[in-house]
């Protein structure tokens, strides 16, 4: 197959993949919104973790991920729901990881990109794979999330809009 | 923001993208076959579709858009559910698809992924985000085949097998 990395233009640049996995968090913050608060911390379907859990496992990803990525401090994962028992935690948690993702990723040189990192001491892989990982995983559990809501009646918004 | 789309190594190449995506085929088509027969077609959650509709769903989308991206030419979005009746259809059919976009893939020049391309004649964008929107469409819908199979019981493969 023919290799295009020697393009001038890439597939996509740094600035786009920041702007497509923050129109990502943007919209998995409108279905933390779309729960009903009691349903956000106690619903969930065939033994599955309720959203709040799943929302709070993106949060101990994104923002730390990209951390350790950018300072190569490797920490051990950490996912705590202990600190959140609100919908307005959880929400404000989200906005501050909004604003870290911005600030690390101007730490991201082009080369980094290629780098191998060690996430979280455990995952040993380039981080672009690190980082597709976190988007790829928070589409997955929000569509979780989607199927939580359609069980409890509300329907949820629109995947497209971001 | 820094831009840096100036690199001589872009973040993700093309042939790395194509990669990605035929990765994440790989494990829906294994959910695919993790689902019972008799479930696959008639089982769902709050009234969303069966997950033999949503694969058919992702049949519709992937190759046939990849195929209009290459060829510029606009067909409107058909998807059918009548000529899937067996799990084994849909398997051949998500193997004949495979075959599809790696041969199509080829025909993407480095300057294809930024032009703009009228998906099924209803969605225009730059190639570069019908892409992205294929692959992240399938995580979304795949995420939900996780809760399906949860609820009948089943565990499904671990979402970082690809």
């Amino acid at each position: 197959m023919e290799d295009v990395t020697t393009s001038a233009r890439p597939v996509i640049s740094a600035s786009e993949l920041l702007e497509h996995w923050q129109g990502h968090r943007k919209l998995t913050r409108r279905v933390i919104e779309f729960f009903p608060e009691k349903e956000l911390f106690e619903f969930s379907i065939g033994g599955m973790r309720t959203f709040s859990a799943l929302a709070v496992e993106l949060l101990a990803i994104a923002a730390p991920g990209l951390k350790e990525i950018v300072t190569g401090i490797n920490i051990p994962f950490q996912e705590s729901t202990e600190n959140f028992k609100t919908k307005a935690q959880l929400l404000a948690h989200w906005d501050d990881s909004t604003e870290e993702i911005n600030k690390y990723w101007n730490f991201l040189s082009p080369e980094k990109f290629h780098e191998t990192n060690n996430l979280f001491g455990q995952y040993n892989f380039p981080v672009i794979q690190n980082i597709l990982y976190f988007i790829d995983n928070e589409i997955h559990h929000r569509g979780q999330g989607y199927v939580y809501l359609r069980a409890l009646g509300i329907e949820p918004p629109f995947f497209w809009e971001r």
